[in-house]
């Protein structure tokens, strides 16, 4: 894993070629895919303003929703995403198999899992972390209920007791967020210090490799934006606190479009290689 | 465009986790994309030996008709692909928007057009090229009818004649083989002078980053191969007439497994980003 964070910015018009919610899930699915597949930690679905009004804000929460429901474990999913419409085609999102997701129901000693917090009493939370015939771990801390936590089991016995923690040397999935902002605040939200814009518009990635690989080694907090199906990126992104560079990161390009979801794979790959040649 | 032959090998097993025959028609046209995005000249669909007897031998052929369907241009479809069931959802499939599908029904003289050979006479044979009101072009060549070839447009007047040729800068979209023979055989019919193949558990390709270039450079037909959705290669692809470099194209990855689309969409990334280095 590398020691940058990484998020992903993608428009809240990504869906909108697609009617078909079974595609439509599945299409979202390919984009939590290549997230755990490339260490990613967070990401953003801004509102694309090259679209009218407001007309995306249910497929920005579709999406989160949907990339939620991946990153969840499957022991947690029944309880943390209860039954909606929506939802109705989750079953064809293939599992992403990443550390956060252990298949055991046998816990042991100094592992992390995720946990729903399902009741509390003066001494305690009771957490549900996926082991056998539903029993619960305790963990010694009042917190909210309902809610998706990352725990470090302390102690297996009669009773099993975590405490809240989080591994930093494995992935631990990606956070989300939907703004239904554009993208320039959406950045501020999230405030990084190097901001990559892809567009076929700009240098092509090999006539500025060297320029990129030292940007990339020295930035710690790393933005990767995208456009959307109509058109590039519309906002102006220069001018801020963050480094920005703009790159194409497909050279040549055979067709005359490339999809959102080809040129978040095709990019986050090429910036994995170069996040592993610094590390 | 790369002056390099550069063909892609997938197994027959690719689509075996997907029994949905909308999923399964989505999936393969995610490779048709990345076949085009990255200028490939040939796919070949391979048998997957660590899979049970010709199990996948329908899946293969029902690939090679996704791919061969993506890959005509939309005025030949009907004529080239006669409805069958398997073909039912191909109205998901996203278009390809490369050059050799052009969308005017104008012509010009110099333009290179694929056509679909209609009827022959003594003469020669007329070509639908994709012109108004189904209007035929006339090629003083006896050509096999009901085929797909490429032409040159040599005259347009009150008949538009045009010659077999295709055209050499610009992408001109892939071939494909549907080989039911193992991928040492079918590797053996393209007869490639470089073979890479992708497993997880070889060398990451930012360690041998400059050696990899390096061979990439030298290379002439460059054949990329991917393993299937049970297993990686299972064959030993050494010692034949190809130089062979295995490589991890994608480094430190988050999830336990990546799936064939992921994996061919990361690695033809790198690899079209160092082709372009080259030239």
């Amino acid at each position: 894993m590398h020691k940058k964070q990484v998020s992903v910015f993608i428009p809240d018009s990504f869906l909108s070629e697609t009617t078909d919610l079974k595609l439509k899930t599945y299409k979202t699915g390919v984009i939590g895919r290549a997230l755990a597949v490339f260490n990613v930690n967070l990401i953003v679905i801004y509102k694309d303003l090259s679209q009218k009004d407001d007309k995306f804000v249910k497929d920005s929460d579709f999406m989160a929703d949907i990339l939620g429901y991946m990153n969840t474990p499957q022991y947690l999913r029944k309880k943390a995403y209860p039954i909606k419409s929506e939802l109705k085609h989750v079953g064809i999102l293939p599992p992403l198999r990443t550390p956060h997701h252990p298949t055991d129901p046998d816990v042991k000693v100094g592992e992390f899992r995720q946990g729903f917090t399902v009741k509390r009493n003066k001494k305690g939370t009771f957490v549900d972390i996926g082991m056998n015939n539903e029993n619960l771990a305790f963990c010694k801390e009042q917190l909210s209920v309902n809610k998706v936590f990352s725990f470090k089991v302390i102690k297996v016995a009669k009773e099993v007791i975590v405490e809240p923690d989080e591994p930093d040397d494995v992935y631990w999935g990606y956070d989300i967020l939907s703004t239904h902002k554009s993208l320039k605040n959406s950045l501020k939200l999230v405030n990084p210090d190097f901001v990559i814009e892809t567009t076929r518009y700009a240098d092509t990635i090999n006539s500025i490799f060297n320029e990129f690989e030292e940007k990339v080694d020295s930035a710690s907090k790393l933005a990767i934006v995208f456009g959307g199906p109509y058109s590039s990126i519309s906002e102006e992104l220069d001018g801020f606190s963050w480094d920005l560079i703009k790159v194409n990161t497909i050279p040549s390009q055979g067709t005359e479009t490339v999809r959102t979801e080809e040129a978040v794979l095709s990019t986050l790959s090429i910036i994995n290689m170069l996040l592993n040649f610094v590390d």
